[in-house]
């Protein structure tokens, strides 16, 4: 089968590799409709993580080829959605609903790759969700952002307990950032803020449901939040970059006693103690417990409650991949899906 | 009147003062029925702070001897329990339970300072509660102690989300740790596990509700801590020391998805962003909305329920207040309470 390696940082290309097969009876192998490119594999592309012959792809949706024998909620033929992180869905961190960091979690990228035609998903029960019926094809999309992106701005909005009545600063124009927005309009918060200097991504942002945006970034960026928020602060705030200016802006923007939910890969943060505790927020994040929102984003998704897969602005076959990352690196696109 | 003043770091001294009057409609007046020496006081004392004729003191009980116009809740010859944060309670950060964040908060020491014969308490209203009944002399320790210490460790046990069937760690043994531990008993958490070297704190720890103590840090009580959780981590942690060192073993000790209270005052302390990212830990502190909680710790202590009055191990005249300091600063007693 074809997969995507990330030979060295910038170095994508596309590699026959041996087609995956079942190797634990909790394995399920599936073939890939849809994967993409996420906003944290430009970290290796652009050098910031090492990087040697990597197989990238972390998101996914796809059909059901094959089941281990000890596998029981998806059957050959289903269509499924699978988190970013390989879960059994049974030890106590799972069933208290934070998969990510099961006691079996695995990142899928690495030792597995989705940005490929196949690949061998371990403990299928824990990590895939079957949906109610195949999918139509322009629901693909959104069911791929399910995978990760709309997943984690999901857990985003929940970690910063976005609901009515709520202030909502969204720290962060990427996919994430974005569909943190579209989380919080579900959640149905009052006002969403989101911070953004790009045209196309501040147009997206309306759409999913932006109610301002701010485009000064700074103390300029922090005074407009105050100004919108009564001099207080915004309730809830989403982090979605993971810098060190993404955060002290997410720490600064929040009132006391409000939330921040970060889902920004934290490279080189370091968060001032004498900052966060006279801040008194609450704070919460990390890589997202996407199984855990699974079902219910399905659902959205397949009722035409929610669009989130407006997010990918092109596709491409699976064998351009190396493009569908350079438009990225260069923010020419927000989000690429491939299809393999 | 007679009031604690530290000169410079280390040299404590009584003083006379101009009694305090009514500056402003919202004002109380009251006599400081008991007062003592908080750990945070042992920073600037060491010299951590800088500090030059400070009015020392935030933590009180009194008699309420004047009102302003405008004060409705408390009335001379009303025995009350103070917060150590001055608030309002009107601004919508005190409305949503973080009063010692409110938009007019003051900390009480360096303008107003309660180790103190009398102490003008601003917005009354606001910062007081009244006991329903002049306390037996017994109890005053444990009003005492619920103005800062207790409420702190309160604070944090719930910031820490201790609860039935909950395991809790508590980070340091000092005076608010030992609160921490009777809050958790309280909110009758399953295991409380406190991590202390000191026989005497031990005792008093295992008094308060402590099921485990953990004599070893670092590396060992880290390992120590997982053997008792599953090799998981608590689902609640109490950091209540603020240093580097009690940060780090709470955000290790704590299990994804848990919670961390944290209440020890950072300093320097730097959290390092990509260990709180893959800790998928909540984390909530700072300065204790005391207020939030003191009608519920006033009954308690009104009911005999609790007796946080044991930490205090000492009682002295407000005129030996150097000896306090000393006590405090050698470790010889865990919290010294001054009688004016």
């Amino acid at each position: 089968m074809r997969a995507v390696i990330m030979k060295s940082p910038g170095d994508v290309r596309v590699e026959d590799r041996p087609d995956p097969v079942i190797e634990e009876p909790t394995d399920a192998v599936i073939r890939i409709v849809a994967a993409c490119v996420c906003g944290s594999d430009l970290w290796p592309y652009r050098g910031a993580d090492d990087v040697h012959d990597r197989w990238m792809g972390h998101e996914y949706v796809g059909v059901v080829e094959q089941v281990g024998d000890a596998v029981t909620t998806v059957s050959p033929g289903d269509f499924v959605v699978g988190s970013f992180v390989i879960s059994d869905g049974t030890c106590p961190i799972c069933t208290a609903g934070y998969q990510s960091r099961c006691v079996n979690a695995e990142f899928v990228d690495g030792g597995i790759g989705t940005q490929a035609q196949y690949a061998r998903i371990p403990y299928a029960d824990g990590t895939l969700v079957a949906t109610p019926s195949y999918p139509d094809e322009d629901l693909i999309p959104s069911l791929l952002a399910a995978s990760d992106v709309f997943g984690t701005g999901w857990f985003a909005a929940d970690a910063a307990q976005a609901g009515p009545g709520k202030t909502v600063v969204v720290v962060g124009d990427g996919a994430v950032g974005l569909m943190g927005v579209l989380a919080a309009k579900q959640m149905e918060a009052e006002r969403i803020i989101a911070m953004s200097r790009h045209a196309d991504r501040q147009a997206l942002a309306r759409e999913f449901g932006a109610t301002d945006i701010v485009e000064e970034r700074g103390k300029e960026g922090l005074a407009t939040i105050r100004e919108l928020t009564d001099g207080l602060g915004a309730h809830s705030v989403i982090e979605a970059v993971g810098t060190q200016e993404s955060m002290m802006m997410a720490l600064r923007a929040c009132r006391p006693g409000g939330h921040i939910g970060f889902v920004g890969v934290s490279h080189d943060v370091e968060i001032p103690g004498g900052r966060l505790f006279m801040g008194l927020v609450h704070l919460h994040g990390g890589p997202a417990p996407v199984r855990r929102y699974l079902p219910e984003l399905i659902r959205l998704v397949m009722e035409r409650k929610v669009d989130p897969g407006r997010v990918f602005t092109t596709q491409l076959p699976l064998e351009e991949a190396a493009s569908a990352y350079a438009a990225m690196d260069r923010r020419e696109e927000i989000k690429v899906l491939l299809w393999p």
